[in-house]
């Protein structure tokens, strides 16, 4: 008996699986891609398939803890429901857990993916040393997990933490797919920059912008990362574009801490990795939309640390005893 | 000895004290106007002779447990200091338990307002039984108490909670006393109803409004109980006004409950004693700005219970051991 544990993050594009062990060591680590688009069937044998080899790996169940999963969309961590899971076709109503429990006889744990990564970088990432923490990931879409004495917050019915879906502007003229306007998904998420980009390139026409060689040049679509390229070498509206996803996203933090009183907050995905010209404006927004500018500016905004990774952990943490903790920070 | 507890609630209009058993009966009270202007030594003063009373009333200090205190503003109850409280002249850097300890030599303890009358509606009032609550109270001020596990939630210096400081609208023409534009405080307080109707009554010039007939022949201020009784009778300006209201505290309540996932909300305060026209333009609104509208329309908005001793309970309560309730909902 070894005390390990399987970690799973099923996300739209790709699935990794991992061995972690009651210190928080990654042991193993696998990544395959999704074929979200084949169905559930098809993608739930792909984490059966992975689950199977990570078994083996680990030397047998009996050295085995547990199979902790997480995935963005709603899971209920008391039932082990998946209620539904947007990027995810099929995965709805899913007794998932127990799917799991009955194939593997492992007990099993599932958890929103924004959740199981907050507290992935409070046990072993960026918050080591935190006890209250707001985490955000802002790639695709903007998820958060919200972290109480070490703890994932779940509220009344696991749902809890949905940060991404608050508005900061309710007549805003942005739509999020959830429906609501101005949510800062809406907003500040990668898919919601390259929209503003692109209004701002039609409006300002006679503007030059490296955007448009970039994307036409090169035949590719404008993505986050090329605006963020686009704006280190100086381009007028990358430049603008950037500051006003961090102006955004500065707002949407500021009423965060204003109601979280978090100790730290910690900022990880694709767009979060552009780095220090989007922090800075962030702080910046935080201080003019916030109660307590002076002391919300003592709260850290921390890059989150564990990358790719992260979901692995964050499944894995799931069966960690509370108030374990890594033997070091990674 | 009897197991009482003082409670005191100083307001920036009022100081309400009362003594309450352990299981949440409110034995006597008293309220005093407060002498807010003459500032920090009257109005301290003012809570010394009243917390005498209420000793005297007790029977002596060995039928008491200790005095809870609860003002509006940032009251740290780790430290028991007094940070600030905007309504309360003087009232600033004040270590305030520890003065009371050293007057009385009994254990005492300080609160924000809103987070013991949240604390004192799930342990005595409308939310009796639910045990993640977000309470809100809407008067001169919003005020707001995040309650998980029956408990009240500091975040980690003590300032967590000031939901009513989350901006709804981050370009809003409408600035906080905070300094934030479009706070829901900003936008539907009291004062904020009576300055859009204002506004209305401007632009509106031609449009006939009891508003107007009501705040002249009565030579008063329009006041959110007079757009009350006007939108009652009809009158076109005062119900969109009221209907405004609701829309904004739907909006911001959407976005508190995908974020926080509450049994419960509980309204307090004047201008929800409105009731049903605003309530129902509450959940309205909410069923279009949060992430779950099926899910959310479960989540009931009750009334506060307690009125105008809600102050008084919550302060006693911050010496009630934990999980203990009230012997019946009042």
């Amino acid at each position: 008996m070894q005390n390990l544990t399987i970690g799973i993050d099923v996300g739209g594009t790709k699935i990794a699986g991992g061995i972690v062990t009651a210190k928080g060591r990654l042991l193993k680590s696998w990544v395959v891609p999704t074929k979200a688009h084949d169905g559930v069937k098809t993608s739930f044998l792909q984490v059966r398939r992975l689950i199977e080899r990570l078994i083996a790996e680990a030397g047998g169940k009996h050295n085995l803890v547990g199979i902790g999963l997480c995935a963005p969309g709603t899971l209920d961590p008391k039932t082990g429901f998946v209620i539904n899971a947007p990027n995810l076709p099929g995965w709805e109503h899913l007794k998932l857990a127990h799917e799991l429990e009955r194939i593997f006889s492992l007990p099993a744990r599932v958890e929103n993916d924004a959740n199981a990564a907050g507290l992935a970088e409070v046990l072993f990432g960026a918050a080591v040393g935190h006890r209250n923490v707001f985490y955000v990931t802002v790639s695709t879409g903007i998820g958060t997990g919200i972290i109480i004495d070490r703890r994932i917050y779940h509220g009344s019915r696991g749902v809890a933490g949905e940060g991404g879906h608050v508005s900061i502007d309710y007549k805003s003229p942005y739509r999020c797919g959830c429906g609501t306007l101005g949510c800062i998904e809406a907003l500040a998420s990668g898919p919601a920059m390259v929209r503003r980009a692109r209004v701002r390139l039609v409006q300002e026409y006679t503007t030059p912008s490296l955007l448009r060689t970039m994307s036409h040049g090169q035949m590719k679509l404008i993505s986050p990362e090329m605006i963020s390229e686009a704006a280190r070498k100086g381009d007028a509206i990358a430049k603008s574009i950037l500051d006003e996803t961090g102006f955004y996203l500065g707002v949407w933090l500021g009423g965060m801490i204003t109601l979280l009183d978090p100790s730290a907050v910690v900022m990880g995905g694709g767009v979060a990795r552009i780095g220090k010209p989007l922090f800075s404006k962030i702080r910046e927004a935080i201080r003019h939309y916030t109660l307590n500018p002076a002391m919300a500016a003592k709260i850290p905004i921390l890059p989150a640390k564990l990358q790719e990774n992260v979901g692995v952990y964050g499944a894995a943490s799931l069966f960690l005893p509370a108030g374990e903790t890594a033997e070091r920070p990674l």
